[in-house]
């Protein structure tokens, strides 16, 4: 297959941590890399392939302006190398408006798309991840939009998780079609009449907060405004729940020993509930795998992120999303 | 002090439950309790006084309607004692919506305040919880009404919980005032202008998913729709984590045996987690004292209701969003 582009620049753990994931990522899975980025700062990048590039977007910066001014930029460079065919797909840790903004630029969108969306994976204990979309690339929606985003998410969870007829819920503060905001209303009506024809999932109405970690719904659509604001609740309560209970199992002599037998069962819900085990979002709609990890990915969520953009190339998620738009 | 009217007829585990915790309040906390409802339906209220109410608006009914024909209902009787002085606060974990209008229709705003708001505690481990609001109650807002929510916001956070100038944020998507929906940065413009002259609190910019979960701010202003997802989200989620922590625990003979250690030490922080421990949300910008409790409350959550109840009244609560509104 094609190498798969990685931005060796991104993330908040600095280069070395990505150029250490995509090493093992290539040593691991077989598949070959393509790193992107300054041969300088990235360090031994192994028998890895390595286009440079001699900019970095930041994790801080506008990434507008930072797309516009860094044409030579490691995640510019990236997406470049989808369009013109010298890699499958490309992985990005670095600042997301950047990577979202290179990969519609450079490759462009789907026909027919309108804005693609974020699609992120929310960990369920003990079940398939719920996936979540628009989780921060359009700030504000329209109704049309949020039927394109259950089409292409209902596509992504068959392919990704091999489910025909994902259940697809629109997020909203009750489940009664009369509830929520305008958008929701709108979006809701547009979903159970004809427009769902095509949808490749089955609409169950409206779905709420609570239901986002639970195994009622497959694929979650709302605005990217108050997707990316969920999303990142739930990974804050997440992180904060584990570092409670954590603390409480270290927190006497008689805890840190019962801890050791409990530690080893914790850890599966642990890996579980960790978003570097799910390799990052997707943003879909345009015409190539880009996978958007987050900024403090190590170097094992990189292994993650290149097995998924790995298994979405041979999945063909580009014709899977291109049909579901088409149809 | 005014017995605390308290609607009997609320909630999903029925009048036994919430007369059982209106009960134990009025013994543990000496506060006289005025219970709302069918006499008939509730069981033995004990030495309570009872004030009957023929009709009960559900769980699932739709709250205009029911306010609007279901004048003998607990509820909108709950609130008319507040209005006329027979008690001096309302706890309901009924219908949200019934609770909140019933509030709005008989208590009535006060005076400046453009749309009453629902604050909600979200529990933080190891600090003071953070107030979320609106919660709920407008699914639509203005950039105004987020003034007053954070106005009002700051003036219950140093009622309730001793901390003059709380530390206020806005919710968005970024934390730079360039990020997030249109509504977001009118009212981030309006809360830095000298709107905010006035807040009682200190305004720190906006704040993402994340904090709220965190000791990073003290009050987070958001609209309804939004408020309202992220805290079912966060709900949803603690249930989750907990149910699969436990799981864990009773998973093998020498997890339960090793729990036996740390399950005494993990139950205050159940409880911290728990929102029955904060007694549910207050629906500030009405003419008296309204708490909206869980419809899942237990006994316990009621008499922290009361409890929270008391100390709002016995605080002025309403004395300080009226100056803070006025301000």
């Amino acid at each position: 297959m094609l190498p798969i582009a990685v931005d060796a620049m991104g993330g908040d753990k600095g280069p070395g941590e990505v150029v250490a994931g995509a090493r093992q990522a290539a040593s691991e899975l077989g598949v070959p890399i393509l790193l992107v980025g300054d041969p300088d700062a990235m360090g031994d990048p192994g028998d890895l392939e390595v286009l440079a590039a001699s900019e970095v977007i930041t994790m801080d910066e506008d990434a507008g302006a930072g797309i516009r001014r860094k044409k030579d930029s490691s995640v510019v460079r990236a997406a470049e190398t989808v369009r013109e065919g010298r890699a499958s797909a490309m992985v990005s840790a670095g600042n997301t408006g950047a990577a979202m903004g290179s990969a519609l630029l450079r490759m462009g969108r789907l026909p027919g798309v309108s804005r693609p969306a974020i699609a992120t994976p929310i960990p369920v204990p003990g079940c398939t991840p719920t996936v979540l979309l628009d989780a921060g690339a359009n700030a504000e929606c329209q109704a049309a939009w949020l039927v394109q985003f259950a089409q292409m998410g209902a596509a992504y969870f068959t392919g990704r998780y091999g489910v025909e007829a994902p259940r697809v819920g629109l997020l909203s503060i009750g489940e009664e079609p009369s509830k929520g905001s305008p958008l929701v209303k709108e979006a809701h009506a547009l979903l159970n009449a004809g427009d769902s024809a095509g949808l490749g999932g089955q609409f169950i109405g409206n779905v709420e907060g609570r239901d986002l970690m639970s195994d009622r719904v497959d694929v979650v659509v709302t605005d990217g405004f108050t997707g990316n604001i969920a999303l990142k609740a739930l990974e804050g309560a997440a992180t904060v729940m584990r570092d409670a209970v954590f603390g409480v199992l270290m927190s006497t002599d008689e805890a840190v020993e019962a801890s050791e037998v409990l530690l080893p069962l914790l850890a599966p819900l642990a890996t579980e509930m960790d978003p570097d085990t799910y390799g990052g979002a997707l943003l879909l709609g345009v015409d190539g795998v880009c996978i958007i990890s987050h900024g403090s990915s190590s170097a094992s969520a990189v292994v993650n992120a290149v097995r998924v953009a790995r298994d979405m190339v041979d999945n063909g998620l580009v014709e899977r999303l291109r049909q579901a738009i088409k149809g």
